[in-house]
Formats: structure tokens, C-alpha cells, sequence
């Protein structure tokens, strides 16, 4: 069987990683500056000329992107992600279609990561497979037979979103007392500068926290109070057979995987209970690899209905 | 093509319905008193032969079974349902498949409803269908593409535990501030006779909300706004094409549906408004049929499995 070749990219705020699969494997990768400043046009330029030197004399099968959303990965359009200014229903896969004469997929960072984790990750092998990352803000992705459960509008697993509390704080256009306004990196630092703790990172309030030291305790135990509520509501929901917790936050602080077991299932069902894995992530740069496996999935899903 | 007969069963804490079908169609029925403080082993022997009545002549290809959890659907297991009592861990599946010698599958009553819904009813077509019932208690169901998700260990659906208030309401043994100690049937009349209300069901308290009593409208306003933030939360995590709305108290209430979609709509993403259908289940006897529905779709993946 002859070897296929795919694109996988990484779309962030800062960086913009474009990787060339030969099938499963990445076999080069080009890493450059997002400049969201610089607007669409000049970034859309900048991904097309990466791609075209990346694939070299190959011939490529599709292009999948995972990147921030809001995006609606139906049409392939990206909304207004509040990292990139300008973007404003830019029907990106259209654009790349058209120039490379491949299909084009696009998904949101979180659930192109779950998929990574799904099939090659801490998750490899499961039924259910929901993807946590705790960094700057709070997101999910939701896999099941290693596959992106997207839902009706591209919003499966955008749980940020979620009411843990009944507290009218206030985080970005999200609801009072939502999970990304109570728990995640951002409102860690809040919380903390509130209480006059000298801090840049989340992590050093869960140093102090180890340290004894009284504010950052509570503040840590709120947090993981919030966040165990919130995978507790997921978990009533889709009963994943793993948690799989990513992103800055998660990952710089020891334990953080079992200690959050631990405090999540004080609020499921004793019948749940040891049922549900929950484990760091795996893989420290699922981005391209999620987008080849999206778009590759996507493409065989196609030709398989055309067979059909 | 030979038509094939399966058994569908509704196993409810008053009646049990035992349903005959000749493929799709039920084509005869038994309902009789579940009689469950009499135990598991003379309602089973009582089961037993109300389907050996039923089948008569036929040749019956499984036997399909929802009743209220908890049970473990794997393993075929009832656990030990509040209003069952001296069921322990009962094999259910096993006793049934040893005597009638055919394959026999349980599920949770919500979700043999959703999977009803899904196939026949008001999701019939869709992707992802949530059903909720609301009536004594609170209780949900999961399809994705006509099938039902049963989660790691069957809990999937299990909405009824889901924390939506800070409020320390207890409610059973489920967690303070859950879903269904706030929004349940049962919680609103509790609420209603602590106003002095003098009321018997809980759609008594919506009439008296419509009729401007001060009370009653309280009591209204807040537990549809706490199923709104139970919907929120679902609508996160699973984003699914439609909510069916079913149970004793979504069905006493006029405009039920569209009143909560209005309301659970305050409480997503912007750019989900609009795509998540809220509406009114079309079924009003789900059990047997998604009962039969379970069975047949699990014999038909073994078979499918094998010819591979």
C-alpha cells in the first residue's frame, strides 16, 4: 500500500505549528509566529506559503486545523475567536480547499487535542474519552470511538461555559459562576492578587498552598471544589470511561490528576465511583497530530459513504 | 423476508407491560401490577410467565428490558432501584436469557425513552438527542445516531445528581443543590406546601403561577430556571440537535418545551442559540417499544461483529 501524506496544523494565539504526515507519522514540521495583529490576509499567507514548502514535491490528501474557537466546523468557518482580531466569519477550509485542491477540516484546539490523547495518548483503547485542559481559561473536547463528538453547533465540550456556582462572578462574556470564571488559571490570579499573594503563575499559588499558607489554600480548595463540580456534571452527562486533564495549569502542578479523582468523586454516584479514570495528558503537543487524525478520519468517511 | 418477534418489557415500580413484536410493531401486550414488595423472586417467576403467554407460538429472538436504575447495563445486573425493594444485585439478563434461551438486554427506563424518542418520536432523524424527563424525579437519556450511550458503567443520562444551586438542599442521598432536589416534581411541591399552598401535584403550582399567586410563581421561576442551568450544562458538554422534554410535569404544563427553551437559552454560547431544538416528547408509552429497540440493535451488532 502506498504511503499518503497529510497536513496537520496547529493554530494558536502565538504560534502556528504546520506539520507534513506521512500516514501517522510527522515527518516535518514549520513553526512561526501567529502575528494575529497582522489580520487574516497576511496570516491565511503565511499558513498557505508554510504548507506549500512543508509538502515539498508531494502530493497531500487533505489539510486538517485545530485552533481556537468560536468556529463552526460544519462550514469550516471561523467565527471570532477573541485571541485573533479580525476574524470574523472567515471560511478558512473554503479558502484552503480552493488552493490546494484537497479537503480541508477544521476543529477547535480542545477537541482535535482529546483526539490526539483518544487514539495516541492517555486515552488510547477507550470508549469514552473527555479532554480537560486547565490553562488560561477552561476547555473540553468529548471523543467516543476515537472520534470528535462535535454536537449540533461545533459546542460539545465547550464547558467553560457550565454554572458551578451560585456566586455572581463575573469572567469574559461567560455566565455568573461559570467554570473558566472559577476555576482556571485566570481567576486563580485574581483570586490570589485579591488576597495580596505576589504571584505571576497559577502554580505558585498551589506552591504556597503547599506551604501552608492560609489564602492560597482556600483559594486553591475553591478551585478544585468548582472544578470537581464541573466534571462531576460531565460525568452525569456522558459517564466517560477517563478524564483526561491537559493544559498549563494541570500540568505544572504535582498530583494534580488523582488529587482531582479524588475531590470529583465525592460528588458522582457511589455506583460511578472507581469507574471513571482520570489521568494527565500524554502527549505535549497534540495539535498537529489531532488535525492530521481529523482530517484523515473525515476524508476515509467520505470514500467510505461513496462506496456505499 | 421472515418476520421476526422480540419482547419488549417496561419494568416499572407500579405496572409492568410485557409487549409482543413482530419486527417493529407491537402486536400484543400484558400490563399487570408490579407488586414489588413482594419481592425479586415472585415478580421475576411473574415476568417469566407473562412472557411465556405472550410469545405463545412464536419463536422470540431477545428479550429487551428498561427500568428505573440503578442497574449495570454491562453486566446485566439490577442494582438496587429505591422502589424495588429486595433487589440486590439481582442478575436479571442471566436468569432470563438461562430460561427462555434467547439474548436479553437491560437499560435505565430514560434511556430506553430516549432511544424510543430518538427512533420514532420527536428526535427521530436527528444526531444527538437528550432526553429529560421530569416528573417525581429527574432523569435523562443519551442517543447519538439512533443508539443509546450508556457510559462507563451505565451512568451516562444520570442528570437527576448534577449541582445546580449552592443552596445545601438535600434531596435523597444526591449531592446538595442537585438538579432534581431543585427542580424535581417532588421539590416543588415540597416547596409549594412550605409557602402553604394547598397542593397535590406540581402542575397545581404552575396553574397558580399563571393565576399571579405570588408564592407559586416564585417557586415556578425557580425551578425552571435550575433545570435551565441543568440544560446549560448538558448543552455544554454534549451540544445535542434537540432536548425531548417528557415525564408527569413537562407533560401537565402547557408550552412547557418552548418556555424552557427560552429559558435554558439565556445560559449558552451565543453562537448555540437557535441550533438546539427544545420539544415536547411524541411518545407517550417509550418503554416497550425502546426496550425492543435495545434488544434488537445489541443482537444485530453481536451478528454483525461475527460476519466480520
Amino acid at each position: 500500500m502506498e504511503n499518503k501524506y497529510w497536513i496537520g496544523i496547529d493554530f494558536g494565539g502565538t504560534n502556528i505549528r504546520v506539520g507534513l504526515f506521512k500516514e501517522d507519522k510527522l515527518i516535518h514540521e514549520n513553526k512561526f509566529l501567529t502575528e494575529a495583529d497582522r489580520g487574516p490576509d497576511y496570516i491565511i499567507e503565511n499558513i498557505k506559503k508554510n504548507i506549500q514548502i512543508i509538502k515539498g514535491v508531494h502530493d497531500i490528501e487533505g489539510i486538517g486545523i485545530g485552533m481556537p474557537g468560536p468556529i463552526d466546523p460544519n462550514k469550516g468557518v471561523v467565527l471570532s475567536p477573541v485571541n485573533l482580531p479580525g476574524w470574523d466569519s472567515i471560511p478558512l477550509t473554503d479558502i484552503l480547499t480552493k488552493y490546494f485542491e484537497v479537503p480541508c477540516y477544521i476543529e477547535n484546539d480542545c477537541n482535535v487535542a482529546a483526539l490526539a490523547e483518544s487514539l495516541e495518548g492517555a486515552g488510547k483503547g477507550l470508549n469514552i474519552v473527555f479532554y480537560i485542559t486547565v490553562s488560561t481559561g477552561v476547555g473540553g473536547g468529548l471523543c467516543i470511538n476515537g472520534e470528535i463528538v462535535s454536537g449540533a453547533s461545533g459546542s460539545a465540550g465547550e464547558i467553560a461555559n457550565i454554572i458551578v456556582s451560585d456566586k455572581p462572578v463575573k469572567h469574559s462574556f461567560l455566565n455568573p459562576g461559570s467554570l473558566e470564571g472559577m476555576a482556571s488559571g485566570t481567576s486563580i490570579i485574581k483570586l490570589a492578587k485579591k488576597e495580596g499573594l505576589n504571584v505571576n503563575h497559577a502554580h505558585e499559588v498551589f506552591r504556597l498552598a503547599d506551604e501552608n499558607n492560609k489564602a492560597a489554600k482556600e483559594i486553591i480548595d475553591s478551585v478544585m471544589d468548582h472544578l470537581a463540580r464541573g466534571m462531576a456534571a460531565i460525568a452525569h452527562v456522558i459517564d466517560p470511561n477517563i478524564f483526561i486533564l491537559g493544559g498549563g495549569v494541570s500540568n505544572s502542578v504535582a498530583n494534580f490528576a488523582p488529587n482531582m479523582k479524588e475531590r470529583f468523586e465525592q460528588y458522582i454516584y457511589p455506583t460511578m465511583r472507581g469507574k471513571i479514570q482520570v489521568k494527565a495528558s500524554q502527549l505535549s503537543e497534540p495539535g498537529m497530530l489531532g488535525a492530521m487524525y481529523l482530517v484523515k478520519q473525515k476524508v476515509k468517511n467520505i470514500n467510505s459513504k461513496e462506496v456505499l
